[in-house]
């Protein structure tokens, strides 16, 4: 059997993953990339696309495969062409919709009683910190941050001006919440009914921690960005824990409630963790994040739980090989 | 025998490392935090408690144990509590006294050629960059730095106001040192006689870590604190090494000397590298710090001393478990 | 046969990496050091020198060996007594002089097809922001950052009357690329024929990464130093791998052509990634950087390519075995 992935985000990771665990492994490339991906000699496979509808036939080309979804993968294809995937997707399908509708999603949070920060439907009801964004994973690009509404409409403004977005509507503007960024990576199993914490990690963004280098004098005239080019690695305080496994219970509990069949291994909480030391989720990920690529012979989180190197992608490839034991395929794909 | 902990600060790491080297682990946990450590394997017992008092009560119920002390063991039984341990604590109970009293205790690193800050006994002194710390383990919760004289008192009226500091003379100025925090985890052993060098970190503070990529005009008028979150891993340029070494060593001499029977396990030397590459170390903590939470599988120092993953609750263990073959345990508790 | 290295920068790592290959190692060490190398036990030999003169006679008294140069090896001996080590150096001891010539380095860059930054002859023709570097590797030691040309000849003033400097000509002066700094390891393989991506990480700045966490108000009077002091791991979005791997490629082809025999080993591009993804490519570093130190385990990346922990100090030796037992020693050293 082939594990099967779209050639970006975290397919080194996932499939490295898969072939520690046995599977056969395939990537579904831009040919521009193919020999990228020649490099690595875990990968069995090589299928090049030119278009992305090409891309797609190619991913339902493999019958006797699973193919594993990841951060870039609606951002790449679209939602269209991602619908059209027939071979079984590890995960739950139906989230991909949740995902990209920013007001259902942030639903599933706050009925799963996470603290979010706050959000502001209009501009003029802007009264304090925020941050504006474009949705859709476009790794931080675009996304401003503004003292208050008057700041909020000239960078509106803007993005109309530059046709980045259409309409006002297209953005979120949620209250910035002062405090320092932290992604907890869990891994919701099925198979073995827990919630794992697989690890933690920081973005880097370009130019935004370029620029905090510099003196203030010098960058008055630079406009930060948010561009995510690169991951960290961070550890909580253990006593941060508890609340954080509390929140990703929940929200495995809500999603099983809201979006059957429910959660279905990686899953990230963006959040903050505010000098009150409350932790804010400001977004989540229903699938693999990048930030996973840090710990590709496990993370300090993932050692407590295993005890060989086992990443996220070789979680997902552990669980399908678990699932297919015991003949439970069908509850780890949609 | 047990590996005993309170539940908190490293006790996962602590308890994981335990068992690794065989031994059976017992967490000490508030019941509400019961929930939490039941997901971890390697803990083979959790003994809960609702009051501080039961807590000590627990540790002390169980006689064939030693009990591993950690950072927050004394911020939340306090002091007294503490003395009424009656197992065998790893380490030496006596550094407890001489670590709560901030003058005894940067005596130690004094009497040890070590560089430190110059403190400032008075507002009145100060002439430089300060930085003002509230004592004991509180995470950094209340730190302030000023600019001036006039600084430090409008903070510690603040301090006094809001009750969090009952008179001045609660509060350690200290000289801020401009240069960059790294964090040195030692481990002496008196087994193997001998000083190893476990890891480094770096604090990852709240806001103060957020703030900082933030353009200054949004950030004016935010008040940046110091609570500590987590941690981030970092390694020291070789040749700071061999004076970060000598600090170790010369640390440990004092401590045999000053406060019988010396230093045992774990300690850190908190400091700042300066631009010349000078190492100012402005506090110590005499057990395992939560940086070393990093290191479940080893860091790029213990892998120097050890070709198997060695974290500092492992190497806590290994000491336990030579010292007992040896007929030393008497060495290494107290 | 031993592996044998001068004693700093990255050699621990070297020699740790040696010993699981099976050499013998031996460190040359400055005599007031050598108490601090023979804490390692992966160290068979340790020759102290005191003057730099004696070094040498040293590195040469070994016959059976093969000397390692690193980042410090230019630094500590100058470039007159490097040039009169007769064992085998592993690598291309031509590229040393290529590196300490600031205009045949870049040109190096440039000729790969390398995104570069611009550079400026003279303080009069700089229009933007410009970091002012000096020659060699001093670890960033009189760095500074200019924001027209008047700030240029101001700073350069300073560095004349100190005597850091004799002339303006012995200066970098460089745009000032905004975005975040990436450091990109890779190993060239004349054996397996290959280019291998090792690692990744930040450089730790002393003062500058300390000062950044200070409110502006406060740091207004505080000069900014770039002195490397430390490093911290880092990965990068997958999707900038395949520009990276055409850079080192382009890269180990001009070398090749410019440079007989080639590049043989370690070697890294330290870069910048701006908003819009480009990787600017500042310099290159000739050999093993420190910021492999991060790695005596292997990182993200290593692990990629091997089924065992692979540190670059390691995969030197590995190169040096796999050589041998070809009878191609010939090809990796010079």
């Amino acid at each position: 059997m082939y594990i099967t992935t779209l050639g970006s985000h975290s397919s080194l990771q996932i499939l490295h993953g898969a072939k520690k665990e046995g599977f056969n492994t395939m990537v579904i490339s831009d040919e521009k990339r193919e020999n990228f991906y020649k490099r690595f000699q875990f990968i069995d496979k090589i299928n090049k696309y030119s278009t992305l509808d090409d891309a797609v036939k190619l991913i339902n080309s493999e019958i006797d495969s699973i193919f594993i979804p990841h951060g870039s993968l609606i951002e790449y294809l679209k939602m269209e062409r991602v619908k059209k995937i027939e071979i079984p997707i590890f995960g739950n399908r139906n989230l991909f919709e949740w995902e990209s509708n920013q007001k259902k999603k942030m639903s599933l949070l706050k009925d799963s009683n996470i603290h979010i920060p706050d959000s502001f439907e209009n501009p003029e009801e802007v009264d304090r910190l925020v941050i504006v964004k474009l949705p859709g994973a476009k790794g931080g690009k675009g996304y401003f941050i503004a003292k208050n509404k008057s700041e909020v409409k000239e960078g509106l403004n803007k993005l109309l001006e530059s046709k980045e977005i259409s309409s006002i509507e297209d953005v979120i503007i949620q209250e910035y919440v002062v405090g320092i960024p932290m992604y907890f990576h869990f891994f919701y199993s099925p198979i073995l009914k827990r919630v794992e914490l697989t690890g933690m990690d920081i973005r880097y963004e370009t130019n935004v921690d370029g620029l905090r280098r510099l003196p203030s004098n010098l960058t008055s005239d630079i406009e930060p960005t948010f561009v995510v080019a690169g991951n960290i690695p961070v550890i909580a305080r253990e006593s941060l824990l508890p609340k954080a496994f509390d929140y990703a219970e929940n929200f495995v509990n809500t999603v099983k409630n809201k979006v059957p069949p429910g959660m279905i291994g990686p899953f990230c909480l963006e959040s903050v963790v505010t000098e009150d030391l409350d932790i804010v989720v400001f977004e989540f990920s229903g699938r693999i994040v990048a930030g996973t690529n840090l710990y590709v012979e496990g993370s300090p989180y993932s050692w407590l739980y295993w005890d060989e190197p086992m990443s996220v992608g070789r979680r997902i490839a552990r669980e399908i090989k678990l699932a297919s034991i015991q003949n439970k395929l069908g509850e780890i794909t949609s």
